[in-house]
């Protein structure tokens, strides 16, 4: 059976992948009335006085929505709401397994992005943090933006900023392995879409100088016209020297080439024309933009991909659980890009020296160490940057 | 320690009642491919193709919302979203503890019923039925009619219907047992808020001809000013003698009383006044409208209360897990008057004739048998209205 085939059996035995259960039993008169009527007035009287005292009595303080709507999902596009739920399922089981959140799909029925944000607003009181998910650009953009501004909970577009943590922490040991620094390697991004644009900002922030970002044209530079303001605002800061042409002419002499574009884009002539000891994460999936035996080949010494078939799997299930985790914890009102670059010091830290080689850069999806780590850095940061609430 | 004290105590140690879980691991690299990428995308794709097939692969064919904005939280009265969750989580217990359903709590920070039916259709892709909760009159009757008719799954105000069929079941028994006919019965029911009209419209519906609602002001008759359309409805269709006075007038004679208004405010006086073999359902909480040993002692001979510490008690938990059982189970795109009234009769006939006395005309709020024995009639006559998916 392929596993296509397998999924499909296992989701309509168990009709969906999550329940809601009970942290207690029902089965006295007397757990009724502690759970329910007359106990449970207490709490709710306590609340009423003092907000904040819901993080104390309720879920809210361990509780995330997964919302979308479905424009985005993998790599199947615009499904809608109800065909996006086993998506959103497998993410809540996730944060789960992997970081101890109890998570829980929200699947809107609409496209209109002030819909989205005064949905999520509306039944925020429930949630300690929001985790946007599958939605298109340049949408998810906005609906961010608005929700960071107008909620006193983080709210983190997965897509865009789980992708550009697990990526840099990826980057950090990759680079560690090859002897070279962030503030000097040329880097090329392929792929100006959410997840690329999240990611350049990200390593502009930890402190990279010269990336390129292409996208489908070539080059993308200063002075020409751009698809949304997410493009045009990272243009300005990307590609100071103006470098024109495509992918195959920026790439010459560049260290790192981080592909979140299409299939089989990346020859082996490319690989061949960057510079020594050239780092690769080629993440298109399910077919990356160059399979990793041709890019060692072409002279790559570091490759990651998105698949668990190959070493380095670039993952953002490396990222989600432990980042929530961390700002669950201290009540963060938000995540910050400084709680962002601690994730990525939390992935990157977990692979002792002596442990890093061209093949393990990164710590494996399944290492249940990484939440912990992610969510203790997080937390840090999140204190030193005063968005504690505790 | 309290009741009080104890539930607070519970409450904050475990921060809220519920948890969101897996209903499969992910600890090998092929759980993760199954649940998640690239297997899920196979779900998704046949819910893309087939939208009905949502029911097949997600949560949503068992999962309910228990939809509040707070503004009528037991006796609380309008406490906000936030302080209503510790309730909407206790609800959440026993839809699974009792209907093996999974229950979230969705607490709207509203009281724009507009935004609150806006809302509940964004998000009523994850959800195979909605519960509202709370909410208070006269919006409660407006959101239900709303999303009664512009969404395709149940929609039911436990406030109203719960109530209404907990009591119906419990007035079939008491009948039996005082050996009198629904039809030929005088009922009062004093309180005309929400629960006090669906319990009126149901025993309506029953065969209930002669009954008299009764107000702090006393008689509910047909051609006085009304506080909102659903008095005026049910005005038009009880008290057919017009029958005017206060409580105490009006009582005289009577075979039931059902109260859903205030504490002490039903007098021994009142009770002597009433018909041979009368029934007594005093429903305020947590202090009846007369306390069962005077009701007794004034001539009562079924006495009914919400309270879990006298015989008799009227609990919704009764209904509500059963008939959300049996309307998910058929995918029933709504829950209709007469799957109501097979809800009464699944609860009233789990009594058997012999066991049946004035002390035990309902079952126990804690009896487990009785969501199956609701279900199983809800299903059934869900497929005779019509209003069965299966």
């Amino acid at each position: 059976m392929s596993i296509a085939e397998e999924a499909l059996k296992i989701h309509k035995e168990k009709r969906g992948k999550l329940e809601v259960v009970g942290k207690m039993k029902v089965e006295c008169s007397k757990d009724l009335s502690l759970a329910y009527t007359p106990g449970v007035a207490e709490p709710c009287v306590q609340i009423a006085k003092n907000k904040e005292a819901v993080y104390d009595y309720t879920i809210k303080g361990n509780t995330v929505a997964i919302v979308s709507n479905g424009t985005a999902v993998l790599g199947l596009g615009n499904i809608g709401a109800e065909a996006s739920i086993p998506v959103m399922e497998g993410k809540a089981l996730l944060f789960k397994e992997f970081g101890g959140i109890d998570a829980f799909p929200i699947c809107l029925d609409t496209e209109d992005p002030e819909e989205i944000i005064k949905t999520v607003k509306l039944l925020s009181p429930v949630f300690g943090g929001i985790n946007l998910e599958d939605i298109k650009a340049p949408e998810c953009f906005y609906i961010e933006k608005r929700l960071k501004e107008e909620l006193d909970i983080p709210v983190f577009h997965d897509d865009q900023h789980g992708t550009a943590v697990v990526v840099l922490s990826g980057i950090y040991n990759a680079l560690k392995v090859v002897n070279k620094e962030l503030e000097d390697v040329k880097i090329i991004i392929n792929g100006a879409g959410s997840a690329g644009i999240a990611i350049c900002k990200l390593l502009l922030n930890a402190g990279a100088k010269n990336i390129i970002m292409c996208d489908r044209h070539g080059a993308i530079t200063e002075n020409q016209d751009f698809i949304n303001d997410a493009q045009k605002a990272i243009a300005k800061v990307t590609n100071r020297e103006m470098a024109e042409g495509e992918l195959k002419d920026v790439i010459k002499g560049a260290d790192i080439f981080i592909g979140v574009s299409a299939p089989g884009i990346l020859t082996k002539e490319m690989v061949s024309s960057m510079n020594k000891d050239s780092i690769v994460f080629a993440m298109a999936n399910p077919v990356p933009e160059i399979m990793p035996d041709l890019a060692k080949e072409a002279g790559a010494r570091i490759v990651a991909t998105g698949r668990s078939d190959f070493d380095n799997q670039i993952n953002n299930v490396l990222v989600f659980p432990g980042i929530f985790k961390g700002a669950l914890e201290v009540r963060a009102t938000e995540i910050t890009e400084e709680m962002k670059l601690a994730a990525a010091r939390g992935i990157a830290g977990l692979i002792k020296e002596e442990e890093l080689s061209e093949t393990y850069i990164i710590p494996k999806a399944l290492d249940k160490r990484v939440s912990d780590s992610v969510s203790k850095e997080v937390k840090r940061i999140a204190r030193e940057c005063g968005v504690a609430r505790i």
